[in-house]
């Protein structure tokens, strides 16, 4: 096992004094590998990541989708650094604001207008609100993930197992006001009928908020007949691209599907870990922003702008989703080939830029995830169940990455026959949901 | 007057494009100057800002207060830039979170916790989601101004006036959930009667949020017996630090008055116009927000925490707040020498480092008011009614701007005794509502 004494080290002190440890939940330690997990990085550049004590390893999460273009990526970098050397605020306004609202309307004809906020579930909050505003209805259906704010945890009050099939199951609304009760309902995706259903008993949705696409392709034309709802009802239809945008092609994945909502939200890839986010949307709906109070400081820093007008310039010249594609496409064919050959239970969804494993096991499924995790962080990769392919992630790469997973595979196979997954893991199997960390 | 041109020509694209203009309210054209207002920076440095024409002027106002330490400032950009060399993301946790939540737990005796958010009015819901959670009580007595999110807004479903005496006047609720209203009850600085009516008609007080201090000092003990009341009911009380924190004492103001919150939280200021928010609290409080789902990627990135710990440790070494107070005691006393000798009718309120000005020509106000933006525009600053000291600004500036303020003050004595103040001004009055821009 690689020495990792500083980085845990840093995580218990972390941990007396940050409720949870990390700012984000995908983030905590015990969600990877329990008293294991380097935890804390020193230096990141390209898809290399080094940690306090020094090991070095290939990161294939991306920081959880947050950096397409890879760890400060050197012409991102360098126009983030200029920008910080002029200066990242003043009382007057950063220019680069407007000239972003214009490429990104020009990346979606559709759109008129953009307003900007600093993360995906704020943004996502922004749109909730001018949605709100413009149609003068309060409830929404929305299928997905989409963050941590009162809008969204809502629909958990009026039934607990409400978000449990929309990526994170078991969120918890604690502190969420008791009156949101009612006015979040689910609907799954590809299940046009939830919907049908929520707007027949429902005559006050104003938002339909959704990933236009995440684990599967649209069938059936869902996202039309999505559409087609949101219309009859008259309600705002919001695209929630923070995880899906950018990487199937530069801008919304809805492109793709040829159908256009009213909002589109970024964030994340956007600007390749900055801290940015863009609610995109039709200006007759955009300007009800004017009869709402959306304000924040945070919201006039330069660095967004920039950070976004440098990362989305080289997506779109680079061809940046092709290659994850591509190299998604090696990784996700290899895993495949070994998982068949080595008679590992994976599945293996998602897009081949967003790919998702999942070991079936059973009851020992998480322990086998685990052991993988652990393998493979000894073999020098930060590896989970999910695999966020980065521009400098190149074939040598997916290679190194194909050629340990076949040893781990080898070593899981092993230890599933001889019943010994659990004797196997250093430290406890790793956490499935929200547990207090103390 | 300066050539504009091309800041004015942005701003009227950007209009077309961003509802609003700016994403922060106070940064609009039109509540300064409007037709005439420089809008974009190309550059800051120090007190220094060149606007897009190439015009260099003296900024006073110090990005809305955001940047205590001056623009650019040498040392917090020196660390941010290696962050940024280093990487600012992976999957892996940045462990200048740890140094920076140990540094505000040391500035801060009572507290024992820290969360991130990256804005002022995001930090302060999820402070006020982690009292709610903790209190399991939904309802909200507030003091002061907190920003855009739906429990602060919700005041104004009630009564659209509820809001009025909280630094902006006229906060439009829509697209708030009307099932908010009643949650959020506002009282005013120092009438300590208006929360005992409030704790007395609801039972259900969780939250006590306010500002502990921002143009008047507490009378009375007001503060003690805010704490008595929310320790009576069991309700926790946020100060919200976001403006008034570092200015006056390095932390929060609070210390200075001996009256500890359970939760504090802070922005702006505090990382130098780098995005980046903390809640700072008691730790059996704070660990309430491991019941509750408050999770951003943003919240990881490293700026965030490396640009708060060199801001505040050079805030330390170079006793700022000092600074502030001495430069603001200069200007204060200058500004009400000159009005008292020049017979201009000139309110000063506020503390030396936050200088709030108000001119009281009855219906004329605001057109004195514009002429004085005006007129100080001409002369090289960036002026408004609120004078943002910040650390670059030395005793030569503030002798400039009162030189310059001594010119201007005698342009509005001419132009009201002629009653000739709206002829003087090149453009519009200046905005002072939230009016709809086009």
């Amino acid at each position: 096992m690689k020495n990792i004494k500083r980085g845990q080290a840093l995580w218990r002190r972390a941990k007396k004094i940050i409720p949870g440890g990390s700012q984000l939940l995908s983030k905590r330690s015990e969600l990877f590998l329990p008293e294991q997990w380097p935890s804390y990085f020193k230096k990141a550049k390209g898809v290399f990541v080094w940690d306090l004590d020094g090991n070095k390893y290939i990161d294939t999460c991306a920081s959880i989708g947050a950096s397409i273009l890879s760890y400060a990526d050197a012409d991102v970098n360098r126009a983030v650094k200029r920008a910080i050397d002029q200066g990242n605020v003043s009382t007057l306004n950063a220019p680069e604001e407007v000239e972003l609202a214009e490429l990104l309307c020009r990346l979606h004809p559709w759109a008129g207008m953009v307003r900007y906020a600093r993360g995906g579930g704020e943004a996502m909050t922004v749109a909730v609100r001018i949605a709100r505003a413009y149609t003068g209805k309060d409830k929404i259906a929305f299928c997905g993930y989409h963050g941590w704010h009162d809008w969204y945890l809502a629909a958990n009050l009026a039934n607990d197992k409400n978000l449990d099939g929309h990526l994170l199951p078991g969120l918890m609304p604690k502190g969420t006001p008791r009156c949101l009760a009612g006015t979040a309902m689910p609907f799954n995706y590809n299940k046009i009928e939830q919907l049908e259903k929520i707007v027949a008993g429902n005559k006050d949705i104003g938002v339909i908020a959704m990933e236009p696409v995440r684990d599967h392709e649209p069938k059936d034309n869902f996202l039309e007949n999505v559409r087609h709802i949101a219309d009859r009802v008259g309600a705002v239809l919001i695209f929630d691209e923070v995880t899906i945008g950018w990487r199937l092609m530069v801008g919304g994945a809805h492109l793709r599907y040829g159908v256009n909502p009213d909002i589109a939200v970024f964030a994340k890839g956007m600007s390749n870990g900055f801290p940015m986010a863009a609610i995109v949307g039709r200006s007759e709906v955009m300007q009800a922003a004017q009869d709402s109070f959306i304000s924040s400081s945070s919201w006039t820093d330069r660095i967004g702008a920039v950070a976004a007008l440098a990362t989305i310039k080289k997506m779109i010249s680079k061809k940046v989703p092709r290659h994850l594609e591509k190299i998604g496409l090696i990784i996700r064919a290899g895993l495949k080939e070994l998982a068949r050959e080595l008679g590992i239970k994976l599945a293996i969804t998602g897009f081949p830029q967003l790919i998702c494993l999942s070991f079936e096991y059973g009851p020992k499924s998480q322990a086998v995830h685990t052991l993988f995790i652990q393998e493979m962080l000894k073999r020098g990769f930060i590896a989970s169940s999910n695999i966020d392919v980065s521009y400098s992630l190149k074939a040598e790469h997916a290679k190194k990455y194909l050629g340990a997973a076949e040893q781990v595979f080898g070593i899981i196979k092993q230890a599933v026959h001889d019943n010994k997954v659990n004797q196997l893991l250093a430290g406890p199997v790793a956490h499935s949901k929200f547990l207090r960390l103390t």
